[in-house]
């Protein structure tokens, strides 16, 4: 039996990714405990709070100034990101802190400074490297089971388009959507990307394109290490979320595909037809959500380097900003012309 | 939110799959709580129940008495089920019972009279009932999707024996293993067996004919409304646990396949290659224990009739008889044949 | 290059298989010549004859006097082939003959004395065994990849019921579908059945049973090394033509499933979709075809044993014999009860 | 019956790909008929001819003036083609030409000038539009299945490099191997790419680059309906040739795989293992250089233009132009800015 304290963190934010990790924090992480829910919106904060009969509050700070809490984990709108990070960093409150950090440089790069001052961990929710179907690609890439890798392919595509009010604020297609895939990218890959060409356009809803955003992009990444990379995506899958990745080296090649609600198969006169994707994220990866607190909580308690830090969160925003660039001049762009500003 | 009073369960036996159904009750199934954990070896209920934050006991007449709890989950060995059966029946308790209920008809037969006597709701934990994949079969086949079934083909093989020591007081295969599928069968096709036919043998380890019990067999079951079914067992699949399912029917044909950790394909020189099944029934059917307390709670709380009765204990131990006697007379044996004795 | 002489063979038979041989013999196996056309209905062989330049007779015997031919196939009725095949033999002819061979074992084993006495080489046309599917599942077993073999399952299902008036003179099911799955089952296995059990139905259309036959069924096999075996067939899977096969052993478990007419996926709002299976066996087993009479030609002009024999001829027939008597007699039958009568 | 007279065909240049369309001419096509078979390598010319019983000379021009012969299916060296189809069209013979039909634009011209002042058929060689799998992808496409078309993924790898003797001589990786994915994409999306970019280096071996090619490559295609295309290459997939196609649209997406030898799957304590794509394209194309011999001839039988034409021989070689210069300038380059010289 474990017999040590548990870590006690506090959910600042109780919107949709919020509730899954007061979920996650309260039931699922045995050396974890839900220690507050904090929300703008005080009925947001109380009807998280009350289902684990913790506190809440409309005011975070109520929770940085509680020595009995060991953690946050930010979940409020990406513009607030940095700021707590500022502050719970003071306050020395180990951070989780979802994806994007933010979408300027600056504001990354003091919030990141103001982390390494201060001496605690902190984790970005970059949650997909948890799953356990990347991980399999990750772990064989590692275990030289592909040799060097040579080319990349990542699928990622959304079942849906989100409402055009939050396409206006989400930073637009690459620093929203295909961050994760840039992350992934990195991660797979294990070297940084130098280079990067965008083709892309507005082909699900012209209300995408009025809005200055895209909806349809593929990405072509090129390597340190040589590996050529591409991503495609697409704001609308009518068959459901499609994310697949595909490594392919010189040993061999390893893909892993969807994942489904069952294995079934039915055949009929008109074909043979099975399940649809499990359809989109919260069903596709509430595993990993776990998986990533279980591996925040286990960094803090164990007082290790969490497993995806400052730098991870950073730069895909850095390659977010640099495909914008790619497809408004069409020439590929190196990440190094990417700059804060 | 919810406001109701959550279902009261205290778990009785500590062991394997008593430990499955107190993390349920505790951490999985809103609408319950654990209200304790009893079992004769006192470390063993001490360990599940501080878990838990709970009290245990080794005796759980301790339970019956306590008018807080509200129904109890026998999970102790099977011949103590019918004993407790009827003394927590006589007590008002709710019971869910481990399958299978008992090998001996008369004594089930005193339990479910005890059971029907008292104002009490009584589930079996059948609980592949309750997989995701084995419930999209039922579904579609009440759908109409496959039109009249005609033949069933359930394949169900362990991935290793279980210990002598353990065969010895198994039952039997019939009893132990191919009592899941019997239901199952049930289950799927929606009528009952009338007749069945085995062909068997000892091909895993001569040990476990030395034990007086067969560990590979095929039984081929006649329904009464004309499907013809079979199921094949094996005690040993050095690829892992395989629980498949296919019907086939006038109007086509559903089969579900293996769940496996990952989706990964990798492909090498020497061909392509992908993950073996989830090992064994812990990994497979976690979310099918979750399921099936749901369903238990749900019928206590709403006063519905759970969704595996008394007679869906019963039958199938009445097959694993009619099976036995099917081998060791070498012909097809009517269910109507076998009764207490 | 090859400048050995071709094997001349006339095919005795114009019908749907027969000219599937005259194709073969004629444009698919280099070492073969087609020598000829014969057929009762004059047209028919004409038909065929004038396709390839050859000539053509409504008397076979013909061909049997004709010195420059080396070998017959034989595709004219079921009925008729025991006696082609006595005075082919008499004239010295090699004989591929179509199955089954006859369904009365005493005119079988005329037939095949009558070959023993011929210097002369016979093979019976069990196409499957020929098939890339099933060649690999029997590669695989001999080559030791799932050691000793413990339970065996065939599944095969037509698209479509023949004509009553077919039905009426086919032998039944047993003789006239479940005849390729008994070979196959033996040639898998490499061992004999010693008892069968038989349970079937009417279920896809009355009239069939009006006509003395079963159109579903499934066959329980006991092979003399210890194997269980089951095959289903039904004379109607809407879906397409039905034909796997599995083999699970101590080490493993090799299965191969359905040829398609192409590899794609199609997702769309509705599942994913694939191709049904090849219609029928015209389409599946063309290959098959090819390959079965390229080994008798290479036995013949190698003077080595065919790869199916008189008695592969022979054992299937009492196997069907024995599946007839089960079902009449709802018991296992074991196949030294069936004699020549 | 089909009386009507066969088209005579001869082969000019005797290699392996002039070995395909013997055979699939003189045994394969019914409508045609091997006339005879010109190589300089007198050898090479006989050892074909012989096969057959037919002609041969060293002397292509021998058939030009043949008044006998009706087409002439030009498989010699590349550098030779537009001089044959430029005589071959003053002679008013049919043409079948190998791909490419030369890497020289200006060649190209002249010889597509040639033929269109000729009053004869020409078809360029470009198989693949004739495999099932490629079809039916095109046909789901045309019939709407997925609407309009986003997204197009090629993945395209051989199971080994060829030869460096033959790669100096190959025209380079896009002319030689990615020009059969150009084709690909146009047949599938029916539409022209009017700007592509790539990515690619030297991965397989650095002897490819010493002879001054790419042996990996990742091509985006931009097409003039929007569509955005990726095709990925390596000259060497250790696991086999490695033919896949993806397009991805409103209503759907349609995907095909590989093709094996057969459809085992083999499960043993280390995984699930199953065949590996058929070897190369003689394997996996065989039965397209049949249907693209009979689309060729029924083109000129009726009288109707034949399904790959001079066009859709020369586009695919300005995208080759093209794709060279993209990479030698890193960044996007349109097709108009190719241009013979």
């Amino acid at each position: 039996m474990n017999h040590l304290p548990k870590l006690k963190i506090a959910v600042v934010g109780a919107g949709r990714i919020g509730k899954i990790h007061a979920e996650t924090i309260a039931r699922r992480v045995p050396q974890a405990e839900l220690a507050g829910v904090a929300d703008v919106v005080e009925a947001a904060a109380r009807e998280t709070a009350v289902q684990y009969d913790v506190p809440y509050t409309t005011d975070y700070h109520e929770f940085l100034h509680d020595s009995h809490i060991d953690a946050i984990a930010i979940c409020s709108a990406t513009h607030t990101h940095t700021q707590i990070i500022q502050e719970a960093a003071a306050a020395g409150k180990h951070i989780f802190c979802e994806k994007p950090i933010d979408h300027d440089l600056k504001k990354i790069d003091a919030a990141l400074t103001a982390v390494a001052q201060a001496n605690i961990k902190f984790q970005v929710g970059f949650n997909r490297r948890f799953d356990a179907n990347f991980r399999k690609v990750r772990q064989m890439i590692t275990e030289g089971k592909i040799g060097q890798p040579h080319i990349l392919r990542i699928t990622s595509r959304d079942p849906a388009p989100p409402p055009i009010a939050y396409i206006k604020v989400s930073g637009g297609i690459f620093l929203d959507m295909t961050i994760h895939d840039f992350d992934m990218a990195r991660y797979l890959i294990g070297s940084e990307v130098e280079e990067l060409f965008v083709a892309a356009g507005v082909m699900v809803d012209p209300a995408i394109g009025k809005a200055g955003d895209l909806d349809t992009a593929v990405i072509t990444l090129k390597f340190t290490n040589g590996v050529i990379g591409t991503i495609d995506n697409s704001r609308q899958a009518v068959y459901g979320y499609d994310q697949r990745v595909e490594v392919f080296g010189e040993k061999g090649m390893v893909a892993v595909g969807n994942n489904t609600p069952d294995t079934h198969i039915y055949a009929n006169a008109d074909g043979i037809h099975s399940a649809k994707p499990l359809y989109f994220f919260l069903e596709r990866y509430m595993d990993s959500y776990i998986a990533e607190m279980q591996a925040f909580v286990e960094a803090v308690v164990t007082d290790k380097e969490p497993p995806v830090g400052g730098q991870d969160g950073r730069i895909p925003v850095v390659m977010g900003l640099a495909a914008r660039k790619s497809w408004e001049e069409n020439r590929p762009v190196r990440l190094s012309e990417i700059s804060p500003t």
